[in-house]
């Protein structure tokens, strides 16, 4: 397993409750494909939301994320990180 | 004090090492801003980094990666997060 930092763009105004209610769908079938998001930040200026996840793939991050309803604009796995 | 999430570009080859003193670049003098590095992810083929900081503004940000040696790319405030 992997963890993936992906981005949505084009997500202006999103509200909180968007923002859970997205993180809702992804949850809702993500173990389908053996991922599990993680976190999720938003800025609803810009309208980008960034999340984290941890997945077999970058494939299975991008295929759950569309069938969700949100398909991401890049999707870039983040093998060494800080915590 | 706002979350904000920046991205550096160009960072390709980025080694575990080279992160973590990057990191610790930051810490060592993030207080003199108010500003605080929390993680950091790295994808060292497209050599993409992802910070997650707490802040008083981007500048903020911007000037302590700035002095630290890697300016940011693109900072944003992310107010909205699932944890």
């Amino acid at each position: 397993m992997t963890q993936f930092m992906d981005v949505h763009h084009g997500m202006q105004g999103i509200t909180d409750e968007e923002l859970q209610r997205a993180h809702a769908a992804d949850l809702a079938i993500e173990k389908e494909e053996g991922v599990h998001f993680e976190r999720a930040w938003a800025d609803p200026v810009s309208g980008t939301v960034y999340c984290l996840s941890e997945a077999p793939s970058a494939e299975a991050v991008r295929r759950i994320h569309e069938r969700a309803g949100h398909p991401a604009d890049e999707i870039r796995p983040v093998p060494l990180s800080i915590w």
